[in-house]
């Protein structure tokens, strides 16, 4: 995710000067490119050679999954240290980001997909790649159980066992249904391809349904209903979508159905896209309202029969049904199965992901580690630890703290709990010793109720991490970095002194970055977050959101495949083949 | 079909300056989409504005089917004269001959699709489309009985009935299993879009399936067998095809699977594309064997079970039994249930395709028509009129026929009985008065026992048509033409006399043109027959075959995306992702 550092420059400059955006565009395209290949080149090369002298020596490694997190993992790996086997039940990545494009047809699922055997090319030979399902992992024995999940032929299933001595656990998230009774049964999601291509042909059934002689207006209106639930990025982008499908193609093959076509997104909370800026948000209803996008805020769905959507509406207090065509249901992440009975089996059962310790190993087990949508790091609290930090900080054993023995372990502190900068910076600290000032900034010694005191309310700011395909890549980045270096960091840890125990962590901890967000709201128009307090939004927007994507794309192939979609779609149209 | 008829010039030019062959392709590209796009433009404009005034009078006209013929007849109908209503389960008309490419993405199946509703567009307020599959045809009360064919949506299945007074039945044929126990549950057919894409996923499966761990080389080597039943052009073009995919991209990223893989040709007959040249049969078995394309010639499959074919070897007059991992089964058409229940009603149940007359009017119903695959034209022999054309002709009544008098009917035989036309060309003679000359070349005089040994071999040369698009296209072609001019043509009628009868045909019977045939056999190589005793083969041809397919295209959407398929395949192979 590095181009998102160039944000603020390049969309300061799109909005200042939208007619040079078209040229930006392509150069953005063709050299987010060059830094894709040139990473795409990196990794690879002279460790392979040493590589039969060092077979017997080698870790065998696991990698569940391979999704934005599998895929950033095993791309950086270093495959003459470990003997490496990737397991997923999908033998390609998978663009997610382009997944609303997809059920509309702007986009070709074939383009945001690239083979995993594509990526892992050259180092096929290091890295195995298995097409199954893992089903069980079994921490005892360190072995994880697998399932082919071929539909045909000769051999339709087929169960194996792998053995590991690290396992990294990369398998995502499902829809989460908040167990909402006919959800499974009548709703479309949104997280695989396959699911966006179902949406497709459902789109169109609706269409080709509401054509069918002898339809009163009545089921023509019920049957040309799309209805989202969930108001987040992915359920607003679909939206927003579909209704540029309907707007610019489908009216013209569907003569008559203009004035019977609605769409409707339910949120449960007061505005949709909460988690983004609330400048974004209003922008993003006032444009749903312009184009005729019903919004119902403050709804819960609480049940969806074949033909019925009921929800709780909370401003009447009272349950109301609406009729539908078709739904879609975006509402967040719930539990995989296999990762729902490795909970169990560790101890974790109340928990909905995985949790892990800052450096993403899955607390309570040695050598498993998760990223991705199915872990959240687990943020060690300063409160927890404040005697140790006392103790180790006060080198004179004085029983109090000056701002000179505080000073040797600030780094410490900053690097370990990163709450803590987030403090002062919400504070306008610019210094961690400010906090050991008194109201007239003069510096003064503590002893530990005083520090305790002082540290009291940092850990309020601890935030847990997004589940978003940049959480996840970087966290694949993150940890395959450590497992390249760990003869060499377990020799010089790198990592914040051990302020429980002795000694420095081998690595520091893991750090996101966030490089802000998009939300395309359709008609050529994208709301974008950026870090700090900066937001952008209109027809260059969308324009910065073309050559992000375009160069965030895995490979050259599909980089090519999604410009020339985008340019065959402004030429064409979208198909409305129900293939 | 017109681009056809520069066949062999091109392809004389293309095998004598091969360098010339790629600017030919693409101004063959350019200009084959000028005359289509021509094409197109074309049976639309000023009959819509009379349109108001004729409603009540018009005929009310369902036609089953998108395919080749449906299509054809479609889109030069004059919708101003008919109340047109479609029923086809598929929303889209496939470019079929590309199927084979579509199994190996060497195009993406959205590249051959086009919806209906878009080659309908501006008519689409005459021309009415139902997405429904027809499930009877109800002749006494002049009705079809359909149901919607929707997978999900809140209503899931709906059955409505239609009126005709015309119904053109064009809904082609399914795979012909010749009851073959097993094949329906376990062979792959390549009839449909949908059939390509579940090969395309197939194919990936056997492939990931054998890159399993713990699999022994035996079961390596027979998920990695792929069986084609059928050696006539889909087949060996499928094998073709699958050749290039593996040996071109799959064992890049499957290694160690080279040595095991094997495809295997199943034919009953003694060569493959044997209703080709035999040169080109000659040419395409070498080609296989030289690419390691195992052939089975005089082998008839008996069975299919999960995962053996059995087979009866005509040379031993044994069974045989072969382990495999996927079969593609094509060995010809097989008649749809419809058709089938239809032929039942009228007397023709004994058929596997509809009984047409010359004029492609279902025998035995007055309004009902069938072209395409479904269909076969039912050519009257000459010998059961002669009696007729002998009194016709012999105006004098003198129980014998003149040269002379023969001459004045020699038109209308040459129109009414193609077959004439046939054996005069297979006996090198010039004129049908040939035929009444003796040894010596003097004519002479025949009484009606004379005549009709004159003309007795002549129905030897009936052939019926083949089951393929050029034939249906040409067929809709032809019907659509009828319809327009029907009020013109009872006025006066443009076909031959009639010789059981008085007056004359209405139209000109349908004329089948051969415009040659493509064998594309991989590795960039294609045989073609053309029109006479024409043959060409090798690189230059599959030029030839690319600059004519491109240019056959439906629209110019699918003509960019076609050509850009094979350019993308060609820079980045094809996509192997299971999707």
């Amino acid at each position: 995710m590095k181009n998102f550092s160039i944000f603020k420059t390049t969309a300061k400059v799109f909005n200042d000067y939208p007619t040079y955006s078209r040229i930006l565009f392509l150069f953005t395209v063709s050299s987010g490119g060059m830094v894709a290949y040139s990473e795409y080149q990196t990794g690879r090369g002279p460790q392979n050679i040493e590589n039969k002298h060092m077979e017997p020596k080698k870790k065998k490694m696991v990698v569940l999954g391979t999704g934005w997190a599998g895929i950033s993992f095993i791309k950086d790996l270093d495959p003459s240290i470990y003997d490496v086997k990737v397991v997923s039940p999908r033998n390609y990545f998978a663009f997610t980001p382009l997944l609303p494009s997809v059920t509309c047809g702007t986009v070709e699922a074939r383009s945001v997909v690239e083979p995993i055997r594509n990526i892992l090319k050259k180092r096929t030979g290091e890295i195995k790649f298995c097409e199954a399902e893992c089903t069980k992992i079994d921490l005892a024995n360190k072995k994880i159980h697998c399932k082919s999940t071929f539909e045909n032929g000769p051999v339709p299933h087929r169960d194996f066992s792998l053995e590991f001595d690290y396992l990294v656990i990369a398998v995502g998230a499902q829809a989460n249904t908040f167990n909402t009774p006919g959800v499974s049964e009548h709703c479309h999601f949104l997280k695989e391809v396959e699911d966006a291509q179902r949406i497709r042909r459902s789109v169109i059934d609706c269409f080709e349904q509401a054509a069918l002689p002898d339809l009163s207006e009545e089921e023509k209106r019920k049957n040309l209903h799309f209805v989202v639930v969930g108001g987040g990025p992915t359920g607003v982008e679909f939206a927003a979508e579909l209704h540029d499908y309907i707007v610019e193609d489908l009216v013209k093959l569907y003569p008559g159905v203009k004035e019977l076509v609605k769409i409707t997104v339910i949120q449960s909370g007061d505005h949709i896209l909460n988690t983004f800026d609330e400048r974004i948000s209003m922008f993003a209803e006032k444009k749903f309202s312009r184009d005729g996008i019903e919004l119902l805020t403050g709804c819960r769905v609480v049940n969806v029969s074949d033909n019925l959507i009921t929800m709780n509406v909370k401003a009447i207090g009272k349950v109301h049904d609406v009729p539908y065509g078709m739904v879609v249901w975006s509402t967040g992440v719930g539990t995989r199965p296999i990762v729902r009975d490795f909970m169990e089996q560790i101890g974790q059962g109340h928990r909905h992901v995985l949790a892990t310790d800052e450096w993403l190993r899955v607390k309570g087990c040695d050598d498993v580690f998760a990223i991705g949508d199915c872990a959240s790091v687990d943020q060690r609290k300063i409160i927890d630890d404040i005697t140790m930090i006392f103790a180790a900080a006060d080198k004179d054993k004085s029983g109090t703290l000056s701002v000179q023995e505080f000073q040797d372990v600030i780094d410490d502190i900053l690097v370990r709990y990163p709450q803590v900068d987030l403090y002062l910076k919400s504070h306008h600290m610019k210094d961690l010793r400010d906090l050991l000032r008194d109201a007239e900034g003069n510096e003064m010694e503590v002893d530990i109720e005083g520090f305790k005191s002082a540290l009291l309310h940092v850990d309020s700011q601890m935030k847990s991490l997004p589940a978003t395909a940049q959480v996840a890549a970087q966290q694949g980045i993150y940890l395959s970095r450590c497992f390249n270096r760990l003869d060499e960091c377990k020799a010089n840890p790198e990592g914040p002194r051990r302020f429980r125990g002795s000694g420095r962590h081998t690595f520091l901890p893991f750090r996101y970055k966030h490089f802000g967000q998009f939300a395309p709201l359709g008609g050529e128009q994208t709301a974008a977050e950026l870090p700090g307090d900066w937001v952008s939004m209109g027809y260059s927007t969308q324009w910065l959101w073309y050559s992000v994507y375009a160069s965030k794309q895995v490979s050259w192939r599909t980089r090519t495949l999604v410009v020339s979609d985008w340019i065959r779609r402004s030429i064409f149209g979208r198909d409305s083949s129900r293939i």
